[in-house]
């Protein structure tokens, strides 16, 4: 049977052991995990920008991978810790709607880790990583059930999640986030521009600025000129060859994107 | 039986293969091996600041758990390379300081690593954590018994140690270091605390600035306010909800801590 | 059997989950491989700068491993993708010129991972390490042979490698990069320099400043002076003690370096 693997996302960053310690745990519970680590680079707090690089990459784990992320503003606060099974999958974290993107559908079930016996001996109150989450994500990579960690939840916090609406004939999103390339994402995912029906015919306009059409790879911007194109995850994304569409833009989480159909004939600026 | 875990402790960052090269030697002699990065982020060659981030994790480990840490500026120098067995741990690494805080009881034992058949065959003069400490760290994950690594060695390098002590009834200690949320952390200890025999009804004061009394978790701090806390690591650490206690107080190593009883009556400030 | 090694190289960085999720896909492929990250830091783009690291790191790692690498300006461009063995290793990566330092020899194989069901079933055209390198390299460590990933290539990109070479009785060469300790790392190797037999016995400038002689350790080098040393890789470097060479040089990649004997008398500067 493959060993068990369980994902680590947090906002505690490389600099302190945090991170380290959280997977000494895991070993000294469930010697046989394999650890993956999505990222610690979360800004401090950011729980959506947690949730958004979560959901872009659980779907790429096989079948039965935990996934623990901790970004946890809340800790020490009455707020729930949670434990998720959906999609196939395990999620441990606060109850504070980080795993949303999870929580939208149907078919999930959560407990609250309250059971004593799956949490380390002494809890603190400033460290859950380490006291809760940790070793539930290792119990369950150990092989214990869900249904052993906690009592069942069926109000988990959701966050308020950034989507894309159509609006007289627009596609209208906003940004989400950036990676290290400069590149903007955006809430206007591949599925949505299909339902305009226009193929690649549209116009992309970032923060009101009217960008050029979608292109198909990296290779075929120009330098120095923000464009759109449908990246790695689905989302419609705004890079700039060589350079970054953050900086050219002067855009972040929230500027609004729109897309609209472009007009048969006519210059696009 | 559960494969052996060889945590790694450096200062050479991620942005150059060093740490990768050593795992790659690590792993050539010890496939089955399970690596753990602590932190390779301490800063360059700040031998107290390593020593102060192995002393906060390693309990977190399982027994047997190997420790490889190199900040070591002495490297390729007369300074001895070491091989320790306490607490029923391993540690790995220059003879500089960097494992006082397990060297301070009686019960280790220390060899000198000159074993030539437990090194690399060609031993640079500027690279031993690869060419003397991985090698070292891997045939101990081996199972080569430490004694076999080389000669005994009683008079193991220690560093002066960050402490506080009981003065005219105060506690008196220092900032050791910080963290990435700009917690700072002190060397007064909750045990220490404890003695003053005085629960929370203490003031704490850093730098001659008094702060509130210790909360006991982040989500009871004020915003822009500096106030205490026991961390998680069983040390008084100051924290700014949602900010930065190093930067509210532009403290950082060596600067006093004081902890006094709280009067009975009286307002704290 | 030892499990199987896979290193990664990319210019991705450790913000965003991309490095997380080639790992999720190379687990659910090869569940048993055993995976170590060389560097993710790479200068975006940076193609010789990877090829540097790789060059420096692969050497340490035992037979078989399994070298996936990452920077790939032309991603979704038709440059191919390739499969290496040479020396004993694999090499998976992007046509441009990322594995000059294994191709220079006349014992390589290598072929176009164009074999459709070694990819992801849908290939994007912007992250071609999740859905190309990422299942090739797990591919070749679940036992699959190189020839079946594609057909054989037997022109793959170089890249103009820095050597050195010997003009008028001195060895000319360059900087190639720097680490983060400041040290500057240059294209004149141990084994060249020997090839001047005169050992020691050398003058070293860097872009017009004549630095002291090689000395043997960092520990031997005197504060604010860089100096030159064969370093662990056997390139000679210019390291500066407690202080970077980088700063006090102004020095970077393509900085002229000369190496010349020393007068057998006459001061050195």
């Amino acid at each position: 049977m493959a060993p068990p693997i369980i994902t680590l996302t947090t906002d505690f960053g490389l600099r302190d052991p945090f991170v380290g310690v959280m997977k000494g745990v895991i070993l000294g519970i469930c010697p046989s995990a394999r650890l993956v680590d999505l990222t610690h680079d979360v800004p401090p707090q950011d729980v959506l920008g947690a949730a958004l690089a979560l959901e872009s990459a659980v779907r790429f784990f096989p079948a039965g991978a935990i996934h623990l992320a901790v970004v946890d503003p809340g800790v020490g606060s009455p707020r729930r810790a949670l434990g998720i099974r959906a999609a196939g999958q395990y999620f441990v974290g606060p109850d504070n709607g980080i795993f949303t993107f999870v929580l939208g559908g149907g078919d999930w079930a959560a407990v609250s880790l309250e059971a004593a016996e799956f949490r380390r001996p002494s809890v603190s109150r400033t460290f859950h990583g380490r006291d809760v989450f940790a070793p539930a994500a290792a119990h369950l990579a150990a092989g214990i059930s869900l249904d052993c960690l906690g009592p069942g939840v069926s109000d988990p916090a959701l966050l308020a999640w950034p989507e894309c609406r159509m609006v007289g004939g627009e596609l209208v999103g906003e940004v989400i986030g950036s990676d290290r390339f400069g590149n903007l994402l955006t809430s206007v995912t591949a599925e949505r521009l299909g339902q305009l029906d226009a193929g690649l015919a549209v116009i992309v306009s970032v923060g009101g600025r009217e960008l050029g059409p979608p292109t198909s790879c990296y290779a075929e911007g120009r330098e120095g000129q923000p464009a759109p194109i449908v990246g790695s995850t689905g989302r419609l994304e705004i890079f700039a060859r060589n350079g970054s569409a953050v900086a050219l833009l002067g855009a972040g989480r929230g500027t609004a994107v729109r897309v609209r159909r472009r007009p048969v004939s006519g210059s696009l600026r």
